[in-house]
């Protein structure tokens, strides 16, 4: 089973679980508005692309197998997979005509093995239209049957890393990484050692999945990405990441942190072209690429205050584990404060950030082998 | 994919998640004696009655799927599972002679939705050999695909109902079952009562498994019971569950709790005679029984103290959530100290407990259609 080396993932790579005020299903608007923005996209994919016939569901007592890697807590994921069956249900009505439509569905939650499942679960309680189950572990290796897979889905996660390159934090490599907390972008050798990370990362999930999903299986990967031509540092989500960087650099420099502590933090986060990913794909030989576009969606319709506000909650729902687990929670916590106003002060950044990134929409087919 | 009407258990039948000392995790050493002690059983049912063939296991990529329902949050459940497995594979070397062993596991972890899935899952986190999933939802209703399940285990669970039967707590009924928090056996009318909810919530069980079973698959249940013309009130068992009663009724006679909490307030769980079982499993009619037997096992080689304090956090890893649920966390705190020195002046009651009452295994495999 053991494909690639990663066995699992830090814990702090969890979404803040539970489902209170910090929680991450009660702060992952920009998240969700991913999910609405891919729906038509999969809707459409599913009638043009999947073959129920040749897929062997000639019964309407076969159950469809989707499965959703890196689902989180909710209730984002529900939204997705129930788009999902509800366009499977569509194309077996429509390829099958005067049938009966299909009746079972299984789908797997899966997360990393720290994610808050117990809160996930308890979401789920009052939905019986299919069967449910959570599946713990890093998508970097196999998690489900050979061959048992029919819908792929992640939404949202191959933009985090498996790792930080480890070049990016050695003072003694020409690919250090020194004062900034992100691949920005503006370094030829930071960002030669975050890509091939994420090439190597994203090589390990296809062929992890290849081994799960059945020939003419389809799947849906979105993740943040880059527009050609336009770095990290000049784009909305770059800048973000860059004046939550200056908070801990603020940080450092009033003696809170060291410079060490400091200079040891990187974000595991790599934002591709999408010429990155179709030769990844490529590379890897078991996916035909049936779609390849960028999703736009704007979910800033809403006051200044607001914005940051949420810009702030939505930060902190995703990477409070992770500055928690290296600063402490006091420092994180202080973090956070300082980024609201430093947001505060540097509005245009969230103001323009969802024009100014892209998130890849891409439609891979199983080959038969 | 209703069965029953059944469609989720009250939050307080989920045993006590984490994993400290008063956890079900670290308490549940008379449910792990019962595992052990089934474990042969189960080898040999696997061994004898289990056909690879007729199951269509020719090819070693086949994926063999295990559920155990009603896991709660390990470890036990992996004792149980990897057994199973063990079994399976020797089964399959046995059966196909020269062939490579089999290669593919999935093993559907089951519970209500509020067991607490997130420590049965860092349990699970170094284990690579299958995999896993959480299935959350009450088993008395169906919770996987159609014929896709090749084995189901549940240990110790189905002693558990669904419910309290209504008339037990109707002061207007025959059935009342005032002054006792259990079917004591003594009363007829109550009996009769508790009787006909298991044989309901037993026959639901076996409808949902059979939808999930294929022909030929194999079913292993295990179960608390009674020997042939033995009361509860008779077995240690019955005498335990009646001394925590007794815990209750020294709070109502003092007040801290009113009298119309304690007579609304009786335990769900019925100990059935292996006849009973018997008739319910063929009136079902979808499996038959290949093996019926009696567990005999004895967890109390140890110290005085050591039993005494096993008896109370075991059974306060598994009752606390009842009583909390009814009674308060205050009185529910209470209750078990009481309980402790009323075991230390009842201490026969448990030194003999494990040989009054047996743990019924019984083998069923899935009839083919």
């Amino acid at each position: 089973m053991a494909i690639g080396e990663i066995k699992e993932l830090p814990k702090s790579w969890a979404m803040l679980g539970g489902d209170g005020p910090e929680s991450y299903s009660q702060n992952s608007s920009y998240q969700k508005g991913v999910v609405d923005a891919s729906m038509e996209m999969v809707d459409d994919g599913i009638m043009e692309k999947l073959d129920l016939k040749s897929l062997g569901f000639e019964s309407t007592n076969d159950t469809f197998r989707i499965a959703d890697f890196g689902c989180s807590v909710g209730p984002n994921t529900f939204f997705a997979v129930e788009n999902i069956m509800k366009a499977v249900e569509h194309k077996h009505l429509a390829q099958f005509n005067n049938s009966a439509p299909l009746s079972g569905f299984q789908v797997f939650f899966n997360d990393v093995t720290t994610n808050d499942f117990n809160t996930l679960f308890k979401a789920l309680r009052s939905n019986e239209k299919y069967c449910s189950a959570g599946v713990p572990g890093t998508f970097f290796g196999r998690l489900l049957p050979r061959s048992t897979l029919h819908f792929a889905h992640s939404s949202y996660c191959l933009h985090w890393l498996s790792k930080v390159p480890k070049e990016v934090l050695d003072s003694e490599s020409p690919a250090w990484n020194k004062g900034s907390i992100q691949c920005d972008g503006l370094k030829k050798e930071v960002t030669k050692a975050y890509s091939a990370q994420f090439q190597s990362d994203m090589s390990t999930f296809l062929e992890a999945r290849a081994q799960e999903i059945v020939g003419g299986g389809l799947m849906v990967i979105i993740t943040g990405g880059l527009p050609d031509g336009v770095l990290m540092s000049q784009a909305g989500i770059g800048m973000y990441y860059d004046l939550l960087g200056s908070c801990l650099i603020d940080m450092a420099e009033l003696g809170v942190v060291s410079e060490e502590k400091l200079d040891s933090f990187n974000l595991p986060l790599y934002y591709s072209s999408s010429k990155e990913i179709e030769e990844i794909i490529k590379a890897n030989g078991n996916f035909s690429i049936e779609r390849m576009d960028s999703l736009s969606h704007n979910i800033w319709k809403t006051s200044r205050e607001t914005k940051i506000k949420v810009s702030v909650t939505g930060g902190r729902a995703v990477f409070q584990g992770l500055l928690e687990d290296h600063f402490g929670r006091e420092v994180a916590e202080k973090t956070f404060e300082n980024f609201e106003t430093k947001l505060d002060e540097n509005f245009s950044i969230i103001d323009g950030a969802a024009h100014e990134h892209i998130d890849h929409f891409i439609l891979l087919k199983r080959n038969v082998n």
